[in-house]
């Protein structure tokens, strides 16, 4: 089975780390092929950039020549999702509903804790949509922006649990979601910090698309994500630079 | 004071339409530009060119450079307002939420009546996003594709007076919106037939944008909409063809 | 084109300051004309009195012997407002919920900061029943009394700021409603402390009813703002003294 | 004990049959008080009316002049209950949600069988603020006016029956509760109709009015339904004609 | 009438509590009947213990073999009303329910102020399943087991009283409920603290139960609450000791 | 991995049936053990019988003496989860949730086909408590009791298809979960007839326990699941007969 996990951002660094996550979970057999956009932006902290993420992430998926079985978009709380599920057949798996759904089986209520206050919103609204938001108990931002967890690992877990330890205190939480992909590869540490199971959407992400794939289960076509009609389109896929 | 309507398809002669009926309602002193992407589908009707969209009209306000008051995008039920808002520091208003909140003020519950049956959940997700969901009493298809309405306007009003009545009688709206850009001038038949108040999203975005300037009003850049970060962007705003 | 902005308390002074500054919003050939209830009390803090207000408000409008366009109903939270349009034919607009639906088009969630604590559950119960509530991130008094607004503008400032800050640093307001009809003409300086647009209900319906008057809107009549049904009536409108 | 029992139109028949009907499940030792409003509509059917039917409770209830222990406004969906609460310090209960409390404790969810189809949303609205309408299946309009009901009881209880087997069939109610002060008596024909429990909200609201007394409850002080301030009222209590 | 009014522990002490503070409030002529389940927790404090309760109180009133009018499960957030809702023809009451019901009579918003923490969410559950959450303020914990209560009465009150005044001041709570059974008997004393009225879950549904049954209404059933179908049933009732 | 799958009735060829079909989706490694239950009913279609599922699947489980890394509850809208939850350390899950939670990834909205009319406010009632319910478009009964499913297979398919596509063009669900635990093998034939994704909980709940285990996710114990509390129980686990 081939998994496409693809990085919402144009750094490919961030790209190989969330592969190297995908890959420590990922079944025997399974093989993870990590795509980086072409388009957008660096890191996606936005709106305005989640919507250029949007379109780099289907161009990335429309451009890549191989089979495969399913697609997970690893961007927490970005927008492009749907259109994912039009475009293809194969099931299609956003990250932040990976890791809320997972939250479900753990806890009475989840919280986020994400990097920058501005995406707070974003996931909220991606939570909302995906009728995942009944047991949210809170999104709560770490100040920290998507880059500098990769500059300085340690300063983003001192970050990410004192927002843990405060959504488990004060809104009531019983698990925790990493609510950024670039956060790969810190659960365990928030974990032993807060004593509360730690998610990671990348992770869950891979055993949900596998999951799907072992049901044999594809993206129902009958009414939202029926295939695009045929119609001219200007410039999708990109053009090559 | 300038207000750019912006369609969300790459079709000059929609953006015609609408920008004409802009212009009828328009104050004077009002001047109404007209917008077409050059990125995107020739007619916006499932996710994924809703998100090509978001950028195709990103992209089209980003190279327009002369000032202007405030921005329209005219889609119903598109991706991309919130993307437009972080960029700009002038009013950004969205046909699908001016068409409900100017509905809510004419009578209990509204309906929206739109095209294909799979721009349906398009519309109910971006109601709820918007808040404005609890007094939507339905979102109906008619059946017709964009570019239909403009070819055969006739059967363009007798399908959607068909809905609206349904909307009326079955689900107990008082107001019918109409749930496309392309739908523009076609109010004034559709409330003949059927006797409720008929909003049309560009005319009431119009309205809606002269009030915000006029008042002095402009996005929040506090938190959710504050102008993106410095970054490195990839391909954005689109290259010259 | 004539706008009733009716009071729904019976100082004059009250009156006097919320038409002037309706007028001050108002497009070129917009008359406003300020009524002022007959009935009722001298400012409005609670539901006994909001009642007799709703009462007070329909009497001075069917009392009210000249053609007008529109009917603009400024109290904050305040009942009545479906009795005018059952009454009316043309467009009623309620101040609550013309600073809701403005505020929304600024922000991803406002807030309300009113008078005195009593009145909170009253706007919350208005934008309930309005639907406007979604993005309401909370309704905070300030404490005053509506008369003391009038007496003392600095130290009501004071007060509004000190709650629309904490609305914006706990609640994470990102736009503020001015919750009072007596608040006309203190947005400035609330926007200049709080650094969020501060929207002021008065001068938000004032271009609400513009709009649908231009946009040659009116109230539903098929259901629940259908004319009242000709039956007897005992002591409505009012008699004169 | 004594209760009031408190018409909502001016109706003084009406006013007999509710009272009767009430003195039917009262217990011993409670003592029914029958109030008309002298102010009003002779059939309360909108919006409009029922403003007016708050401030004639109102005054109906300040004006009597003997002790009581707890006051029933017997008016479905009507306005007013909050104004009784800020102005007495003994219970009051509205016969719409009492109904439905009752109603909830008899089966998975209800539905109410109003008069005409006008009132549906005044009773939906008091069910949303009340926080009783998530158990409610729907609200149906019989189609007859208030005052046809005591005067074609025949033809109102097939009215009523037949929506009432609609709400049980197509909407999965499980109890009725007949939604008019004006349908007293007729609960147990509808019942033996139906098959299902059907809730008188008179008697139902005796039975809570009498229960709040025995427990020694009465309406909280703190916030919302404090006393109001000391002020100066205009016309109310009303003058005597 | 006689109601049975059962215990979901299997302390004896608790369940003479509990039918003495109901006694204490019944009608004259009404017997109460305290029944302890043989089966069970001698306190229920989370998930596990609540289920066990549920088939404990089913068991126990299965084998009460004298006619009665009414049953009351005198557990607070407790599994099993459903259940006994199913078996019996005669109206059953749950004291989460009857509490909920009588404080949102008297105040805007009410709180529960309960045991331990890890009960807050099953009191929570059986709210949102009742339809009565929305004007549910807060579920509050003291941190003291069941049996503490019973053991240290006065430590109780401490420790609920101060729960309870964050739940007015905090929480903007009008009324407080005792969420426990074991709390019988502590309302005066919380009341005297707090200024707001409190509400006994156990003796609001002894006013409920009886109400029901002078109304003469039994559990609809047609669907949810239909008799059990005819099956093989292994070990229920549970098998004499 | 082993992983217990447990019927919640009596059964045994049920057990053999769910057993058989969770083997079949089974990882390689992955050893699936069949419990049935000794208390209770020989089908659960209720909600009496359902509360003694709850216990019939503790006892079942806490009897079982090998060790074993997750529990799946084989009962669609049974209650009971929340229990093992407290009782274990491993994941538990509860094939309703499994089955909703996979068919929110495949489409925007689903609806359970389940077998009596009876058992669909159960499984309404245990998705709201997930908080799983936005995007659930129906529950809808095929009129079929749950042995009858097994002694006529042909005639489950013809009901449950019927049922399907009624949730397909009138209620919009574009994937189907099979609503009971019986209907395991059914999917394949309802998938050929209904043209969307047909969910087996089963099926789903066992690669949904897998991927928790493989993550190394267990339960959280900080607040609702933590373990009982040391204390006397009565009866529990059942005796041996």
């Amino acid at each position: 089975m081939r998994i496409l996990v693809v990085n919402v951002n144009t750094t490919v660094s961030v790209t190989e780390a969330i592969a190297a996550s995908a890959r420590a979970v990922a079944a025997p057999g399974t093989e993870i092929v990590g795509l980086t956009p072409r388009f957008g932006a660096e890191s996606v902290e936005g709106n305005l950039e989640s919507y250029l993420a949007a379109v780099g992430v289907a161009d990335a998926v429309a451009r890549y020549d191989q089979p495969f079985d399913a697609v997970i978009q690893a961007g927490y709380g970005e927008h492009g999702r749907e259109g994912l599920q039009e475009m293809l057949d194969v099931p299609v798996v956003d990250i932040t509903e990976a890791a809320a759904t997972t939250a479900m089986y753990l806890g009475h209520r989840y919280s986020v804790v994400t990097t920058l206050d501005r995406t707070v919103p974003l996931i909220s609204d991606r939570l909302l949509l995906a009728g995942l938001d009944r047991r949210c108990a809170s999104v709560r931002a770490s100040g920290l922006a998507v880059l500098e967890l990769e500059r300085d690992p340690d300063r983003a877990v001192t970050a990410i649990v004192s927002q843990a330890r405060k959504a488990v205190e004060e809104d009531h939480a019983e698990v925790i979601c990493l609510g950024c992909g670039g956060m790969a590869g810190l659960d365990e540490k928030v974990r032993a910090e807060t004593g509360v199971p730690v998610v990671d959407g990348v992770q869950a992400a891979v055993t949900v698309a596998e999951s799907l794939v072992r049901l044999g289960l594809t993206t129902s076509k009958v009414r939202t994500y029926a295939a695009p009609r045929r119609k001219q389109i200007h410039g999708f896929p990109l053009e090559e630079k």
